[in-house]
Parts: structure tokens; C-alpha cells; sequence
């Protein structure tokens, strides 16, 4: 990753281009069009070295080898669907087959990889040396566990709880990986309160064990209470969990009152305070190695903005500026398909006095301007409108269109919806109330028909209309199924998949109520603004769920199995074991809950995350596996839940929070208040309140006045929108949100101190139980 | 609370009084101190006037008067211990004359308060009407219901609901109050997204009746699987909890896998995503709502302390300031016992340059100057050292104190507890084993008393040595323990309750472990830090569950009854109640969970706290009084669960938070940096690793040589501390961190202004979902 600015020429680029993080596009490529530019520039460097490193460099990063490495990712997952033990079982040599693909196309993509990286580098990224050791251990798994079946041995297929290394190393899974190295860092400062939570926890069964074991009291199952230490030890660390609450205390609590309180101060001790100082630590870490790492990346684009701008800056007068050409050409280079209205929006925001050149500053936020998505949207009048003008522009039309824009309108349909809603909840069976199902749809079709009426279609459905999409795409969605429905219904044959979808669907349309209600926008807005953060989370919960699966279905397959519940044999009654007998597992039915495929162990596994009822699970599993399982429950409990659960919730809480506190990062107001000053910005509430066309006829009549500039004249017509600020991240955020206190003159520290950044530079005042010692 | 500086003299030195708020008492105080001051120095007041008013000011502020109205408070809500339906019942006089007494009581105290507050402040504030109502409505209540009994009609006692607010609305409570207020301000986030969470638990309930409704499904217990819409509505809500989960999901899972989806679903939004928003948004709120009031709090003192400087000032040179006589006045006044070489300490910090005056930004300090706790500790030799010097500096003593202060030491005392420990698992039934606990105990004495041979006593139970404490306590309790239990059973006579303690103490010891190992007593210390927080948060759980313990028991009382374990007539398995013949709730022996009294419908709403199996127990109540329960245990688990947790763990994490970045303030910093100056401190760290005396003999032997010091002879012999550090509150540590925030030229915004200032105010980038629409 060193970037010498020594060196120029052709072997800068080709330096520039090797030393890319493919995950740290912009600003690299900045830096390497820098050079290209500059080299273009001066002419002493072929012209044709640059184009094609950047064709390189493109190609590795183009979204179809994205997508197949992805695919193979998936196909490589997915294959334990099929192995043994199957959800659909296939013979070995498929699923190997398609698993030695699987590991050549990620070989081909590591090849890929090393061919634009510098030996050096690649050789020291761990990435990539987990990735070649994951495939030769998987490969040589595939080779033992073949031949051994081949003289009918059955042994394990232990390779397969390595398949996630792929979803973690390869580059594009940046966040995940991240979340791994906070889970790494939080865990010394873990360990030792869950040492502390132990050691109570310990202290706590051996009162217990003296307090009660003495009593021969029975449980409700009229098992002696208490009387063994590693069994009150795993009680009270299910106690911890609340799961077990408050049968656990019963039986002392019936004996004598007093008791309670040994419970009641376990309970406040152990599961109140203990779990709040995990999530504050969890949490704690989160932050701070999140900042760090946050800080890191924006003083390392710093550093790289300032050496592009240092290759290509010319004098002029006493500061140091890069010209408008050279600055057009860099763009260019960097954004090939970049709209010519475009490029000029962004250089009139870049260079504010017109002066002909882009002075330090504002060089520096080229790669933010250049990562806006800024939507040039032509508005055009109402289709209908061209085509016959006397008749949309009649009074009848006039009236419809302002009866449509008129709240009232809004509000007779949310009643609408309402009636709906009770005549869903109603029986379906009488025909009344199912004719009145066609006549809301068709209710909801004019509702939409109308609207496209009334705005201008394009408009309604422009890339950042979420909510009218939404409302469409259901409405259309129950139209399709309904009618489909209707169809094999009258051919005598019933879909329960497809009533079953008609039916979510009709229910779905209620949410329609969401869109109505300002507040309710506004809080599912926030939560979809940090939907991007909690499926990044996704991908960590499946990466600890399809380890732990596996585990579990090479440990506990065919130890429990379900009947269907009308067989009612006494096999049935105990899950096909009859360790079970009695057990509390079998007495709720649990048999389902097994290891028995893939798709039955991760619900078990959901299950175990909620917790609740995760110790009858854990009981029933260790009575057919003489208590051993017990483990696997509890490492699975102290993963998930005490550490990634915690992850999770500092997650949305820090989301919230960071959501809360910056609305607009600087540079994207800055962009606004430019296509403000020169009148072709479109307001979002305009749109969404269908007043876009007054305002736009407002706006042309503005222009048509103001001939005399040029430059305004060339912008006319078209509109820009900011697009990319609903799907922003919590990353994009805080990044911004350091960037913004880097004063342009500071360049930071050196790259080698930037890369050995830790929490403690940054928040020297704040201890933890780890380094306060 | 409005203090006008134009007026001086003696209605201004009444006035000042007459407003003082006590628990504002140190700036209010030295305000009011100021005045007196400043007329005792122009003799144009009598001089009597002013100390009468300080001392009746401090007789209201006085400990015991405190402590009485407390002890009123603790009489009053315990009263619901002897009243129906009671644990101990006495007649109904009898509670009657005492809640008349506490009544009393609190009228004379608010009588007290208005004497010393002006009328017009007095009727303003709400707190004192809300405790003149309730004192009204109480008597009303008490007549009703006496002269009803009197004809032998049972009526309802719901003033004892009321009860709490005596303890909320006393001064002394401002805590409570705060959280309180902080929830209000909560409410209106809060509710928005509580009715959207409603709404996706009513469109997910109508999904569950289309899909699951028509299957006729049977449950475990063989009832009819979500055919009615307010079952299902409950069992979703109850999923939230994740109190019924799985079995909720059970029988859809056991008739298809694909169902298993929709419970996913729901978990994933309701149960995780919803949840955690409210945490988000509580958090949010009381960040913000804490901060705007400490701010608040930090600009009032500020003011007063400037109004109190303006006061006293006189102009030196080209600057105002205040003289050391007038100073030292002030002080005295405020202080009337403080030490002189405490005095001398404190304003060679305010004097800096020992100029013989205070300038304003040190006199603005003063206030957080004397509320530091500064302990003058006397260093002496060790007792022995002085009776029998020979013996105590032979080499076999300082062999002895050697070894004692030697690491191998601890552990091998580390070891024998461990050893203990395995002795306590162990049956104690075997002689070897009981005689084996003399030896342990006996070990245990000789370790303290080598310590005390080896430390000088009062330095090795100083203050602040709260583990030496500790490690003296558990065994000077567990060996009286053991001695009172060997008597009682040499004497034939076996206590439980005696052996029990006994039990426990001796299991106690075994955490002066945590003494040894560092981080874990960083853990601890941390968490005591926290304490005082906590603390306050049991005020607020106490309130709430007083108010929902006498709502339940009027409701609920004898519905349902507990009978001996060994007692198994079918009255006694259906709790004595038919209504509960095949319920969950007797079928887990639930039955001693009822509102019979205070305690037990205390410790049930625990059991409710901890949430899980809650709506086992809400069924049961809800079967004995016809479904009306459930509103019970719903409005329960929404107020506590959803509100007062999540306002503890917001509680926790911000206290982690704050004492992780706030290790030392500024000014205490300042009083250190001083100490250390003057060569007159102690570390705290080489108090208790022992090496205090050699450390005092260097320190002396550096005073002898050090004789022309004048004024540092005076405090020769002295020793400092700051004792305060341990036990601040989060409160004072933010309000410290905001102060350190505004400049001594600051005088803040007007008192108008401070006092309406909103968290909008302070936070303009911080929208929230209320007030962002």
C-alpha cells in the first residue's frame, strides 16, 4: 500500500495502479488518473501505458466479476443443502463436483488478484494466504472423505465449517470483516468481566448448592433440586438467559419465602448489571475501533487527494491551483460516461469564482463530489399534456387534477384502507366480502391511474420516489395474485402456496396506511436509512450460524426425528429416541427443532438466538448425546448472544445516533447550495406534494428572463436532484464527519503513523478495563 | 428562584435566603454568604441579622431532619405490609394512626419549607401542591373507608396508591424526579414508534388468522392454534418478549416448514429491530434531556457565583478581585468548621501567585473547591514502633514486615482460598472437613493481623481503603458467624436461619479473591462507582412497583391461593381456584405467585420484570378474572420492560461512557497538582501496596531539610487526600465536564433564557422524530 511520490512517470502509474484496494476505488483511482493526466499532459509517457492500466483496473473491479464471484459464493454455501445430511439429497460426486468449481473460480479470482498487486503485497495480506489455505484443506478433505466412502466408511466432512472463509476474505466483503477485527479487539476486555460473570456465577452455585441442595426439595418434574454442582451451574447460567425464570426459583421460593431473595439478587447481579456492562463494553469498543478505523480511512484519502493534487498543481500568482482543463481531463478519466451538464455543475461548485482554475481546497473534495450522485433529471411536461392539450388543460381534467392534489383525497383513502382492514379481519367464505376484495383493488387502481393523471409519470416514478414505488408495486403485486388466484380457483384447483401469497399480499396493502402518516414516514425512513448496516450485520450472523450448523449437523443428525403430528405412536411421542422419554423436549413438541438438514439447524439456531426455552433445546439435545451438547449450547450462547446480539444493538444505537446528529454532510450541502444559487434544483417535498409542475413552469419563466448568462443557459432544462442521500451509510457518515474537522492545511500525520493508528491516539483519556491496568 | 442584584443590604441577604433551593445549597449559599459578608465588612447591618438566617437555613437542611422525613416516608409505604391483605396484619386503627402521624409529619415539613421560602415561590411550585393533595385525598380516603367498615362494608383503599409521591416530591428526591421527568419527555418519541410497533403487531396478527386461522391447528395443550384476532394480538405481543418462544411457532412449523418464515420475519422486525429502536430512542432522549439539565445547572451556578464576586470585589490595580480577608471570610461563613490548614490549602490553590487576593476566574472555582472533600490525615508511626521501638526494628520484625509485603504473600493466601473453596464443595458432614473450616478462619485472622503488625493501623483502615475494609469485614462476620452457630449446636439447638448466614459468609469469603487479581478489581470499582446510580434507579423500580403491588393486590387479592408442596388435595393443585383446573399456570406450581400481600406481589412482579414465562402468569390471572388481567400484565410490561429497563441500561451505558472518559476533573486536578506541590500528598496507590511509612520518612526527612520554607512548616505534619473521587456521581462528572466547557468570561445566557433552555437549544443538528416532521 506505500505510495512513493518520488518515483513519476510510467512506473508510478503502473505503481499507483498495483498498490489499489479495489474496496478504496475513488481516491486511488484519483491519484493514478492524476499521473495518467499529468503524463498525458507532458507527453513523455506513451499515451496508450495509462488507458490500458485503468482498462486493467476497471475490468477487476467490473460488476459482473463482482457478481460471479458472489454467485460462486453462494453456490459454494448453498452446497450443504445437498450434502448429507440432505434438505435434497444429491450423490457426493455432484456436490464435489460443483464444489471443486466452486474452489477453481475463486483460485482464478485470487490469481487475478495477485496479477494486479505487487508480489510483496499480496504475499503479506493475510486475505489471501486464508483464502489458498481454506482450498487446499478443503481439497484435501474432498479427497479423504471420497476415498473412504468409496470403501463405504462414513467420516466427517469437517472442511464444510470453513466455506464462510470465502464470504469473509474475499475483498468485497469489507464490513464484515470489519465487524470480525471489532469482535477480535473487543474480546480481551470481554473476557475478563465474563471471568468476573463467572467466577459470581460460581460463587453463586455454591451457595446454592449449600442453601439448597440440603433440603431435598423437588422440582415440578419431581427431580431432586439442586443437588449437584455442575447442574446448578448450568441452571444459573441459564437463569442469566431469564429463560428458565421463574421455575428455577419455585421450588425454594415454595419452601420458604426468605429464599426469593437469594434469587432475586442473583437475578440483579448477574442478568441486570453483568449484561448492561457487556453491551457497555461491546459497545464502547465498537466505537472506538470503529472511529479509528474511520479516522484511518479519511486521513489516508487526505494523504492520497493531496498527492494527486501536488502532480498536477501549477502556479498561479502566489497559490499553488490545478486548471480547468487539467481538472476536466482528470474527471474524464475517472468517470468516462460523466455528463458534459454534469462535469459543469461540478466544476462551477469547485471552482466558485470562475476563475479558471481549482484551487487546494476545493481539489481536495473532488473524490466527495465525485462519489454524489447527482441526478440530471430533464422535466418534461405531462405526456398527455403534448398529446392533447385542450383536453388535459379542460376544466373537468383542471378539477379531477386538483381533486387528486387536494388532501382530502389522501384521507378518503385512508379510510378506504381502514374498511379494508375489517373486512380482511371478516370471514372470507360469505360472497359479499369477497366481491368487495375486487372492488377495493380496483379502488386502489384507479387511486393510481389517477395519480399518474394527474403528475407527470416519470416524475411519480423517478429513481428516489420510494413511496410511490412502494404503493405501486403492492397494489400491482395483490392485482397479479388475485387474478391468478381467481383463475385456478374456477379451474377446480386450489394453490394453498398461492392463497397463502394472495393472502400476505392483501395484507401487505395495509401498509399503505404508513405512507399517510408523516411520523410514521419519517421513522421507517430512518430505519430503511440503516438498513444497508444491519444486512452487512446479515452477512455476520450467517457466517457464525453456518459455522455453528454445521458443527451441529455433523454432531446431532438423526438423533431426533419428527413424525407428522398425527402418528402418535409412543415412538413419535419421544422424537424416534427414547433417551427423551419424559423429557421436557418431547413434551413440547420440539422434535422438529433438529440438526437434521440445514434449513432445520438454522432455525434452530434462530431459536437458540432468541433465547427463551434455549435449555429444554440444550436438555434435550445433551440427554441424547449423555450431556456433551451441553457445550456446543453454550459457546453457542456466549457467541451470539452475550457478544453478536450486543454487536447489534451498539450497531442500531450508534446508527440512530449518528443519523440523528448529522441530517447533511457539508460537502453534499455545499453541492445543494450551488445547484440552489443557479436555480435547477428540484425540492424533494415539491415532488412528492405533485406541485413539481407550477414549479417548474415557475422556474422556466425565471430563465427565459435571464438570458444574458451564458452558463446558465447551457444548464437549461435540466434539473439536478441529490440522489445518494437516502441510502447513505453510517460509515459514509462518520467518515465525512472526521473529514470535516481535517483542516485543508493539515496533512496528517505520516502514512506509517496513520497505519498503526490505535483507539488510545484518539481518546487518550479513555481507559478501559484492559489497558488501565 | 429569580435573585435580583439590585437590591443589598439586609432584604437582600433575607431574600437570597428565602430562595434558596437546598439541594442547590453550595452556590446558593456562598451567594447568600457573600452578602453577609460584604455587610458584616461595611457594618451597615446589624450583625446579628445574618448568622440567624444561615443557621435557620441549615436547621432545615440539617441531617436529622432528613433522616426523620425519610423515616416517615419508609413508615408510610410500609404501612401495605399491615394492612389487607397483609403479611403481618394489624387492625385497622392502628395503620390508620400511623399513616395519620406520617401525614403530619409531612405537613410540618412542608410548613417548615413554606416559612422559609417567600409565598409566591412557595404556591408555584407543583411539588408542593401534588403533596398537599395527596395528604387531602389520603384523609378523604381514610374517613370513607373507616366509616364503611365501621358498617361492615369493604371498600377499596386507593389513596395507598398514592403514596409514592410523597417520596418523588420531597426535595431530597431530585434524582427520582429527574428520571421521572426525563420519561415524560420520553413519552412523545416514545409513543410514535410504540404505534407503529402496534400497527406491524396488528397486520402481522391478521396475517397470522388468514394463514394460520383456517389450518385448524391444535396448540401442545390441545386448544384450537390462532383462530381468534385478540388471542393472536396477545401471543404476537408476548413473542415480542420473546416469552413463548418457540412454542408459539410449533404447531405452524410441525404442519410446514415455509411457515417457520413468518415467525422469522416477525422476530427479526418486532422482537430485534423494534426493540432496539426503543432503546435507541430512550437512550437518545435521556442523553439529551441529562445534558440539557446539567447544562442548565452549570450556567445558574455560574451566574450566582458571578453575582456573588460582584459583590465582594474591589478593584486592585487594573482588575477586580477579591481580598484574602474577605475571602476567608466567605469561606468560614460557608464552612464554619472547616480546618485552618485546609483553609491555608484552599486559598494557596485560589491564590496562585500569593498575591494576597483572589481574581475572579479562582474565586468562580471556590464552590467546587470546598465541595471537594480534602482529608487531612495525621502521618504517625506504627503504634508498636513507639511502645517498644527495639522490638519492632529487630530483624526479626522487619523479616516479618518484609515478608508480609512481599507478592508471595498474596498469593499464597490466593491459594488457600482456593483450596477453601474445594473445602466448601466438598460435604461437610466429615469431621476432617469442619475441623479443616477452624483452620481456614483462624489462617484468615493471622493474615489480618500480620497486616496490621506490618501497616499502621489507621492508615490501613483510612477512608478510602474500602478492600482492606472489605477483607476485615467478611471475617471478622464470618467468625463471629461460626463461633454463634458451634455454640448453638453444642448446645443441641440447630437454627436454619443461623446456619444459613453462616453458609453465606463463609462462601462470601471466597470473593477477597477478587481482591488479588487487578482487573477484576478495576471491574468492581467501576461498578461501585457506579453505584450511587444505580441507587437512584431503585428509587424509581420502588415507586413504580408500590404503585402496580397495591393495584394488583386490590385486584387480585385471594384469587388465587398457595398450599403446602406436600399438601395434594385437587383444591391445592389448581391453586384453589377451578378456574385454573389445567392451566399452565398450575401446572408449573405457579401457585405462591399471587398479590396475597406486599411481598409476594413484589416478588411477582420481578418474576414480571424479568419477562420470561409473564404470560403464563398472566393467563393465570387473567382465567380467574375473566381475560380483565391481561391489561394488568400488558401496561406492566410496557412501562417497566419497554421504559424502565431500557432507561437502565441507558442509565449504565452512559455511566460507563462518562466514567471512562472522565477519569479526573479539572479542578480536582488543579487541587492534586497543588498537594503534590506542597509536597504534602499521598498516593493513593502507595497507601495500599504499602509502602506509605517509607514513603513518609522520605517525605519528612525532605521537610527537615527544607526549614526556610515558612509557610510550607505550617502544613508540616499534614497529609492530603482527596477523598471524594470514588463516590462522584455521573451527575457531578458531566456537570464538571460542561462547566470546563464555558469560559470564565461567559456569563451564559439570562436567567430567563437558562431557565426555558430546551434540549433543542443545545443540539440544533439534532432532530428527532417528534419534532423533525
Amino acid at each position: 500500500m506505500e505510495l512513493s511520490s518520488a518515483t513519476s512517470g510510467p512506473e508510478a502509474i503502473k505503481q499507483s495502479f498495483y498498490t489499489l484496494k479495489p474496496s478504496e476505488k475513488d481516491e486511488d483511482l484519483l491519484l493514478a488518473a492524476a499521473y495518467v493526466s499529468d503524463a498525458q499532459y507532458n507527453r513523455n509517457v506513451p499515451f496508450e501505458t495509462s488507458p490500458r492500466a485503468i482498462r486493467l483496473y476497471y475490468f477487476y473491479n467490473h460488476w459482473t466479476m463482482q457478481v460471479a464471484i458472489y454467485f460462486f459464493i453462494c453456490v459454494d454455501l448453498s452446497l450443504a443443502l445437498f450434502e448429507e445430511p440432505a434438505l435434497f439429497p444429491l450423490p457426493f460426486l455432484a456436490t464435489s463436483i460443483a464444489e471443486v468449481l466452486c474452489l477453481t473460480a475463486f483460485f482464478g479470482r485470487l490469481v487475478h488478484f495477485a496479477k494486479v498487486t505487487p508480489q510483496m503485497v499480496f504475499w503479506k495480506d493475510t486475505k489471501n494466504i486464508c483464502i489458498m489455505v481454506t482450498i487446499v484443506l478443503t481439497l484435501i478433505d474432498l479427497i479423504i472423505y471420497g476415498s473412504l466412502e468409496a470403501v463405504n466408511i462414513h467420516s466427517i466432512r469437517w472442511s464444510r465449517a470453513l466455506r464462510p472463509v470465502f464470504l469473509i476474505n474475499f475483498p468485497e466483503s469489507r464490513q464484515i470483516r470489519r465487524t470480525f477485527r471489532s469482535i477480535r479487539n473487543t474480546l480481551p476486555d470481554i473476557l475478563y468481566v465474563f471471568l468476573l460473570f463467572m467466577f459470581s456465577v460460581l460463587i453463586f452455585s455454591l451457595m446454592a448448592l449449600k442453601l439448597f441442595g440440603v433440603r431435598s426439595l423437588k422440582t415440578v418434574e419431581g427431580l431432586p433440586y439442586f443437588t449437584d454442582i455442575l447442574e446448578i451451574a448450568f441452571e444459573l447460567y441459564v437463569l442469566v438467559t431469564t429463560a428458565n425464570s421463574p421455575d428455577v426459583m419455585m421450588p425454594a421460593y415454595n419452601f420458604s419465602r426468605w429464599y426469593s431473595l437469594y434469587f432475586i439478587t442473583y437475578i440483579i447481579i448477574n442478568t441486570y448489571i453483568f449484561m448492561s456492562v457487556f453491551l457497555a463494553v461491546v459497545y464502547n469498543n465498537y466505537r472506538k475501533h470503529l472511529k479509528n478505523e474511520i479516522l484511518k480511512l479519511a486521513y489516508l484519502k487526505r494523504r492520497k487527494m493531496i498527492e494527486a493534487f501536488n502532480i498536477l498543481k501549477v502556479k498561479v500568482g502566489t497559490e499553488f491551483v490545478v486548471t480547468e482543463a487539467q481538472w476536466k481531463r482528470l474527471a474524464k478519466i475517472v468517470m468516462p460516461h460523466i455528463s458534459s451538464p454534469h462535469l459543469e455543475l461540478l466544476l462551477r461548485i469547485s471552482d466558485e469564482g470562475q476563475k479558471g482554475h481549482v484551487d487546494k481546497m476545493n481539489f481536495l473534495r473532488l473524490a466527495d463530489l465525485l462519489n454524489i450522485q447527482v441526478v440530471a433529471i430533464n422535466i418534461k411536461r405531462h405526456p398527455l399534456e403534448d398529446w392533447m392539450p385542450r383536453v388535459y388543460q379542460s376544466s373537468a381534467s383542471l378539477l379531477v387534477q386538483r381533486m387528486v392534489r387536494h388532501r382530502i383525497f389522501v384521507w378518503v383513502y385512508d379510510v378506504i384502507i381502514l374498511v379494508n382492514a375489517i373486512f380482511i379481519a371478516l370471514d372470507e367464505k360469505k360472497p359479499f366480502i369477497s366481491n368487495a376484495e375486487w372492488l377495493f383493488l380496483s379502488l386502489y387502481i384507479i387511486e393510481i391511474l389517477l395519480k399518474l393523471y394527474t403528475y407527470e409519470p416519470r416524475a411519480y416514478f423517478g429513481r428516489k420516489q420510494f413511496w410511490n414505488w412502494f404503493d405501486t408495486l403492492i397494489i400491482i403485486a395483490a392485482l397479479v395474485a388475485t387474478v391468478a388466484n381467481a383463475t385456478i380457483q374456477s379451474g377446480n384447483y386450489n394453490s394453498q402456496q398461492i392463497l397463502d401469497i394472495v393472502l400476505i399480499l392483501r395484507i401487505l396493502r395495509l401498509l399503505r396506511i404508513i405512507v399517510s402518516i408523516q411520523r410514521f414516514r419519517l421513522i421507517v425512513t430512518t430505519l430503511i436509512n440503516i438498513g444497508p448496516t444491519i444486512l452487512t450485520f446479515g452477512g455476520l450472523v450467517l457466517v457464525v450460524y453456518y459455522v455453528f450448523a454445521i458443527i451441529g449437523m455433523e454432531a446431532f443428525q438423526g438423533k431426533v426425528w419428527f413424525f407428522d403430528p398425527n402418528f402418535t405412536t409412543p415412538e413419535a411421542q419421544v422424537c424416534g429416541n427414547p433417551a427423551l422419554t419424559g423429557s421436557a423436549f418431547a413434551r413440547d413438541h420440539y422434535c422438529k427443532n433438529n440438526f437434521n438438514d440445514l434449513a432445520s439447524s438454522f432455525i434452530v439456531l434462530m431459536e437458540l438466538t432468541v433465547v427463551n426455552q434455549w435449555h429444554v433445546l440444550a436438555g434435550g439435545f445433551a440427554l441424547v448425546t449423555h450431556q456433551a451438547a451441553k457445550l456446543y449450547f453454550i459457546s453457542f450462547h456466549i457467541v451470539v448472544v452475550i457478544l453478536i446480539v450486543n454487536i447489534f444493538i451498539a450497531f442500531i444505537l450508534e446508527a440512530f445516533f449518528v443519523a440523528y446528529s448529522l441530517e447533511k454532510s457539508e460537502v453534499e450541502t455545499a453541492i445543494e447550495k450551488k445547484i440552489q444559487e443557479l436555480g435547477v434544483g428540484v425540492q424533494e417535498e415539491e415532488m412528492q406534494d405533485g406541485k413539481l409542475i407550477d414549479n417548474m413552469d415557475a422556474k422556466d419563466s425565471g430563465f427565459s428572463g435571464d438570458d444574458g448568462d451564458n452558463k446558465r443557459k447551457a444548464l437549461k432544462g435540466l434539473y439536478f436532484r441529490i440522489a445518494s442521500k437516502k441510502y447513505r451509510t453510517v460509515d459514509a457518515l462518520l467518515q465525512q464527519m472526521f473529514e470535516s474537522e481535517i483542516t485543508p492545511e493539515d496533512e496528517g500525520p505520516s502514512l506509517d503513523e496513520i497505519l498503526n493508528l490505535s483507539p488510545s491516539d484518539i481518546y487518550p483519556k479513555n481507559p478501559s478495563f484492559g489497558n488501565s491496568a
